[in-house]
């Protein structure tokens, strides 16, 4: 409890969580998920991808809605702009995975979030994808992430908040560790 | 050229994209980027994620359009489902910069698109986020790209241009190999 007698309210429905967690300790094969995406190109750089079901609990999941959204590169890469590029989606996931852990734990830990932001930014050199220089890497060569968080709790409090988030984010990982791709033609 | 006279056009301007790289290659501070988001708490698992600005061609770059995301985890998840989940954002980045990179080597190779689509897949076991099992992962256990392409060309020919695509890809890379990721609290 914050404030007196307000219950603490993220928003997040953490009950709900912990029973999952314990349905899916008794039954691990619904804790096997595949998320999908399907992309359309459309014109130079420019693709059209949207996302909407999804496999787990043992069954294809529906969503009401179907997301979408536009990929392109910019002008001062003689592009259009139509889109975010890749490697900014890339960015929003890593943020908004650990902005909803933060919130998640923060009702864990029954601690009231007021405002949480994130600024993140990645660093690129662009000699890796060019081909200009071999032992220069395609993606980022790092990424910051900012948070700035009101919260009714101590700034330790907070931090290890975000590092509890760090330690559970899927993006995290993915972006952390390396993942096996296998991409074939039909 | 195909098709008789028709010169190839997947509009992508390779021409530009080659005198960047002679350019860079003269420069190459010009080619330090740094991509950027914003992503800001709403409710829940719920953010809201914008990309404006980037840095490059050594100095700040702006951009006509603001692109803005929803994120969210699913209802499954005792969620309100207000926007794709962080990983599939991934996926999008994933899928959205091998179809970039597959114009952009389709046009220097002089072989007309007529159609690309991808689908996009990740594994992920729930047993790593929720903290069930220490062993499992949080992000996925592979990805899989599947590609339908509808081209001018062999079908060895189109299998080299996915091969060269991802050797090039800036999300592929990220994925694959290790980022390093600080993340502070201001």
């Amino acid at each position: 409890m914050a404030d007196g007698d307000r219950p603490i309210d993220n928003g997040v429905n953490v009950e709900a969580l912990i029973a999952a967690r314990e349905a899916l300790t008794k039954a691990p094969e619904a804790a096997q998920f595949k998320w999908r995406a399907a992309c359309e190109w459309k014109n130079g750089t420019y693709s059209h991808s949207t996302v909407e079901g999804f496999y787990g609990l043992g069954q294809e999941q529906q969503r009401k809605t179907k997301f979408t959204f536009d990929a392109d590169h910019p002008e001062v890469f003689a592009a259009e702009d139509r889109g975010a590029t890749p490697v900014e989606y890339v960015l929003v996931g890593l943020a908004s995975c650990l902005t909803a852990g933060i919130a998640a734990v923060a009702q864990n830990r029954s601690i009231q979030l007021r405002s949480v932001t994130a600024t993140i930014e990645g660093d690129m050199d662009l000699q890796g994808i060019l081909g200009i220089d071999d032992n220069v890497r395609n993606g980022f060569n790092g990424i910051r992430v900012t948070y700035k968080i009101d919260a009714d709790a101590k700034r330790e409090d907070i931090e290890a908040l975000v590092a509890q988030s760090q330690k559970r984010s899927a993006v995290y990982d993915i972006v952390t560790s390396p993942t096996n791709v296998t991409v074939v033609v039909n």
